[in-house]
């Protein structure tokens, strides 16, 4: 189940302070089938031990450390950072996650990629972000901009995966849907509980069987929900008859 | 840069167990400018002094708290649950996540919509399922299915800002729903009807009460529609108690 595209990422975190974040990233990596985790320097010697998230042990098992980004990217053949501020960087191209994610999900076809995210409170330096090709920016609201990293990672993860397996949860329940004979009969019986009751005046009979069939048409009643209305209001006819 | 189809959002926990979780849903929102949170009996009361969710503070402050679904939904009129599990719930229309995204940033140009997120541990019940119009999975990997809940509510909240400004067109011709107050008077007005009429067994009234939810709830009424068919029951009503 795996999309295979994403077994050509790498999600590099540099210099990463708080270790939790690490398991946490290393969880939604997981979930996305992303397993390929780099850390470059992370503060936390010991991130590995310092984690709890769900479901992460094996991605954070197999994580590799490396002294420098040129290490850990040198692998790859698409290397880009990501950054919250809109344009520091100007020798960088910036692309939306939106168009990152399409040209990132065309490259994973046949290239390795890394995707860099910096440290909690600096991002990426500019030695850095030398390394990178272009940069990638998840549009977050100017007035609250900064992002919990191991949700960036998330999103970014969850972005590249997408199309990725279109056919699993498309399994709509197909409900065979009522038949016109099925309407014309609820439509008869609420009409004649309407009249009984003295909802509908003589006068309007007409155009309200008119109006009750485009509503009943609108509800697009399942063949099963029709068959319960029509149950429904046949009992309630007959209680309103019987007395 | 606030995407205005946003303010019709509601993020709606229920019975979540950690308050960290809360606090970092809460960042996530206010990131992507998703700003109503509710809470549904969470488990920690302190859940406002409990966190440490960077810039967070403001949609804690003013997220609301209920004591059931059905009270942080009513002013909605498109209720979404989400749901790690393929396909627990066939009474449900399942869609995934980009799927969903698509139909709910429509019906957020015209309607408020809620999107349950269950407690970590066993996700949404079968009541508060009751209370979704359809659900929805983010897809993940079979292998690894259980996603962080804070990293859940970012994904979702992130594919629902996609395109921010470019739907405005999209939603002239649909017609305003039915909001869940109204649905919530028919399914009484229904039941009521039904228990006088003798269709529904006193032992069996819990079950059939939700099972009425269910129904109306894939009628998806438009608000027009709403009031006419609770005008007609109300009638119906009347007639069946003078008699």
């Amino acid at each position: 189940m795996t999309p295979a595209n994403l077994a050509n990422l790498r999600v590099v975190l540099v210099r990463t302070r708080n270790p939790l974040n690490i398991g946490a990233a290393a969880r939604a990596m997981s979930n996305f089938g992303a397993l390929d985790l780099r850390l470059v320097t992370p503060f936390e010697k010991a991130f590995r031990e310092a984690v709890s998230a769900v479901g992460a042990a094996s991605v954070l098992a197999e994580a590799q450390e490396f002294d420098s980004v040129q290490g850990a990217v040198s692998d790859c053949s698409l290397v880009v950072g990501t950054t919250a501020i809109g344009h520091r960087e100007l020798q960088h191209q910036l692309y939306s996650l939106e168009d990152a994610g399409k040209r990132i999900r065309k490259a994973l076809a046949r290239n390795r990629v890394a995707v860099l995210f910096g440290s909690e409170k600096t991002g990426l330096s500019n030695l850095e972000l030398s390394h990178c090709h272009w940069l990638l920016r998840i549009p977050t609201r100017e007035e609250h901009r900064s992002m919990n990293l191991a949700q960036a990672v998330a999103i970014v993860v969850y972005e590249f995966s997408r199309g990725g397996r279109k056919t699993e949860t498309k399994s709509r329940l197909s409900s065979k849907a009522a038949d016109m004979e099925t309407l014309a009969r609820i439509n008869e019986a609420l009409r004649e509980a309407l009249d009984v009751s003295g909802y509908v005046h003589p006068r309007a009979a007409a155009s309200a069987e008119e109006k009750l069939r485009r509503m009943l048409l609108r509800f697009q009643l399942t063949a099963a929900d029709a068959e319960v209305l029509l149950g429904m209001l046949r009992k309630i006819l007959w209680k309103l008859k019987s007395q």
